[in-house]
């Protein structure tokens, strides 16, 4: 029932084995941090059940392996390895690392229940300052604490906004009086005479210092990634599991973000499944080609997709400036020859080409694409967009992949100088997808859905023959990241609770 | 029937004044160019329809005022300004003015059926050069040549799609022989045997001159943007009109984009009427807030939109990372009292801000500003994002603006040095938008729907009192830039043919 799809050996481990780990990878801890280890300590002691302990100690491992002391790594692996001395080493590893724009390294997870011990205004700096009951110090601009008044006049508690406006914010604004309530909250009195206060725990977890900033982002956003090569042996979960069990979809959801892809096995072989999954997050998202969409060998086919032809790697829908952050695909019916899947982790492969070709990354970041793409489907269609192949935030960082040669414009807007630079540039950086050492292969059966992250993933198929009277059959639906993200925040905490 | 909303003036006119143009403002020609003066004569000599011959003929004016000769202007005014005389100046024409990503100053705009005279190949510079009957040369790489074979193995047909896998493209390929052939093509022979044929006019289209480039980008994009301030004339047109008619519908969406606001006329007074308008477009953008949703004053209000309260200049939902591009709002039911609608062109703001307050925009520009939205309405949701404030390209152009006070979150990812720099500068922006000088308001009546650009305005309510019997109520729907674009080219195809 449950397999890693993969070109390489495929042992059977149930949805726990979505964050597989090794004592050998928990050794690798580096530098201690002392928020980390009591977060971690917290964790090991807390009495859970153990299947959403471990799924979340393996969620937050990445930190913890760098940062938690000896006995909060002890008592982490002795809650999450019960399966690992079976499993010689973990089960989607290879040689690949973990990338992140925001490591934990030096973070302190935001700690609950920290008591007030002091507080005072530093009217020079326009600062308050809060001495915590552990000795730890965090600082709070006036302005800032004033835009974040709390109170019913200032924030509309039934939708959690912000109701004070900018116009009436005066960024200049003293305090009168800084004190600690009876109850262990900061209150404020300013000028105006208007109150504030504000929860300890609220203010530690919003405190500005690097560390807690990081851990702040990393909690909200999940940025950290898993890199892998043809070595992975992707992660697995069951269908029926994820749909009805909050630790499974939570589980599915955090290797779908870190690793990028998450094979689901167990699904009717008819269509409608890819909804009921969508369904399951929030909503699909609709495109052109419909709310779900059918890849199968059509005559006059409006998409290559839908040829029995060989598919390069590529991401889908380029041609959107926003291109569908998610993908599910459910085998329905496979190919009696051919058909293969084939994947590649895009933001490893780009982190090889800048290592390997700097020049090519540099100019695959920089110039802008034109993508095309044209026909009927749900409705009539014009779309053109303009795309970086390997596009990077304003600090550089490789944040998504856009590139699918069936639909790259033949407009291509570059001085001639430019062109020939920019197909060696992109030769470059297919060459190293298309290295066999970086591509994982697998074959779907009936009743298999892959779900991937579109941003990050080129997959591409093998061309095929199918039974005439049974035609491959795929049916396919994507989503976006904000909402995958918002059900993963939502099952966090429902799985978690307030930890 | 028809009324231009706004605090001034409201003067009445059908479709067609969705472009108004003054003699004035056409004497305003700079420079002129060749190709666009010949465009202009083709223009003013086509036999076509009034109606349609007219919103060309202004929706190509930017460039046009620029570059045409006096007599191809001449030729122009004479079709577009049978209703000028009467309107002393462009309706929706303050002192504000142009602003493009892309201008048409030196551009020509692709003309169809060139004749090739002569072509050869450059072996050295490895670029095909092709003589055009009028004298003019165009320059083509090999490499983009043989990338781009529209032959049915290189190309598939039905989807246009490119069927030759970068991986089998040969990026030194020399060519063995070109030619002009019987029927005036353009043919290569490859030193594999492939051969390839290329349309003299696709050629044409092609060119890679920076005046070519230029010109197709503007033909792609519409990035040509008309700037406005309060004295701003908001474009109407009629709602069953562009229901029905290709040409009202395409002048709408040609206003919306260069405008960003368009204010539509004559819907029945009940809902649905957002959803039809999305269904002429293509389809419109589910959210967590439900495919449409529905302004009104509710109890326990997931959203500050549903109060009657103030709600201050702003972008509907910053908190998704991909901004709903295009907003639609019917007034189902208004207000007793107060209601009124604001609007303001961020874009020009940006513009202004950035003379006023370097620093201020510098800081908008690179800061990037947590936004959230939890609650519960299409389903659960627990939005994150983080967003630029005055978003720009890495050309530093202005391209969305992202600010909405209710959904800034508490969480401000900055170090506390530059904690009170950020509020300086977002104070100053948003003092910018609320001068008298820049809003335009108005209040909807029961029929009225606006159509505006959800990346560039920013709009506003003034708290309201309702009958408790007939309560306000808008209904409001989104859609993106590029599902409007798609059907904004279709409409321009099917009404100007193949220009």
């Amino acid at each position: 029932m449950y397999g890693a799809p993969g070109s390489v050996a495929r042992p059977t481990f149930r949805l726990l084995s979505l964050f597989p780990l090794t004592g050998a990878a928990c050794v690798s801890a580096a530098a201690l941090g002392g928020d980390i280890s009591r977060f971690a300590h917290k964790l090991a002691l807390r009495e859970q059940s153990d299947m959403w302990m471990s799924t979340f100690a393996r969620f937050a491992l990445p930190g913890l392996q760098r940062t938690a002391s000896a006995t909060a790594r002890q008592a982490l692996r002795a809650r999450c390895h019960p399966w690992a001395a079976a499993a010689p080493r973990p089960s989607f590893m290879g040689p690949a690392h973990i990338r992140g724009h925001q490591t934990l390294g030096s973070a302190s997870i935001p700690l609950a229940h920290q008591s007030v011990r002091h507080v005072r205004a530093l009217d020079e700096e326009r600062l308050v300052e809060v001495e915590w009951e552990d000795g730890g110090h965090s600082l709070y601009p006036f302005t800032w604490l004033r835009d974040n008044c709390q109170c019913p006049l200032c924030t509309l508690e039934s939708a959690q906004a912000r109701l004070l406006p900018l116009s009436d914010l005066d960024i200049h604004t003293g305090v009168d009086v800084v004190e600690v309530t009876n109850d262990n909250k900061v209150s404020i009195a300013w000028p105006d005479q208007h109150m504030s206060v504000f929860d300890g725990d609220w203010l530690k977890k919003h405190c500005f210092s690097a560390a807690a900033r990081q851990a702040m982002q990393e909690e909200l956003f999940l940025n950290e990634r898993y890199y892998w090569d043809s070595k992975l042996r992707i992660p697995t979960a069951d269908y029926q599991e994820v749909l009805h069990d909050d630790k499974a979809a939570l589980a599915w959801l955090l290797a779908l973000r870190r690793v990028g892809i998450v094979y689901l096995k167990g699904a009717p072989g008819e269509k409608g499944q890819v909804a009921r999954l969508a369904d399951r997050i929030g909503y699909l998202r609709l495109t052109f080609y419909g709310h779900t969409w059918q890849v199968q060998d059509k005559a006059m086919a409006n998409n290559v997709a839908y040829t029995s032809g060989k598919l390069s790697l590529h991401t889908d829908y380029p041609a959107l400036h926003f291109a569908p952050g998610v993908q599910f695909l459910h085998c329905i019916n496979q190919a009696v020859k051919g058909g293969e899947s084939e994947v590649v982790d895009g933001f490893h492969m780009a982190e090889k080409l800048q290592r390997e070709d700097p020049e090519a990354f540099r100019t695959l970041t920089s110039v802008r694409v034109d993508f095309t793409d044209t026909g009927t489907d749900y409705c009539d269609f014009m779309l053109q967009s303009k795309k970086r192949i390997i596009d990077v935030d304003a600090e550089g960082r490789v944040v998504r992949i856009n590139y699918n040669n069936a639909t790259r414009d033949s407009v291509l807007d570059l001085p001639l100088h430019r062109v020939q630079p920019f197909y060696r540039a992109l030769k470059a950086y297919v060459n190293i997808m298309n290295r066999p050492e970086n591509v994982v292969t697998y074959k779907m059966e009936p009743g298999d859905i892959v779900t991937f992250d579109n941003w990050r993933l080129l997959h591409g198929r093998r061309s095929y023959v199918s039974r005439p009277d049974r035609l491959r059959h795929l049916e396919g639906a994507y989503l976006d990241w904000d909402e995958v993200m918002s059900r993963l925040r939502i099952l966090r905490k429902a799985v978690h609770g307030d930890l």
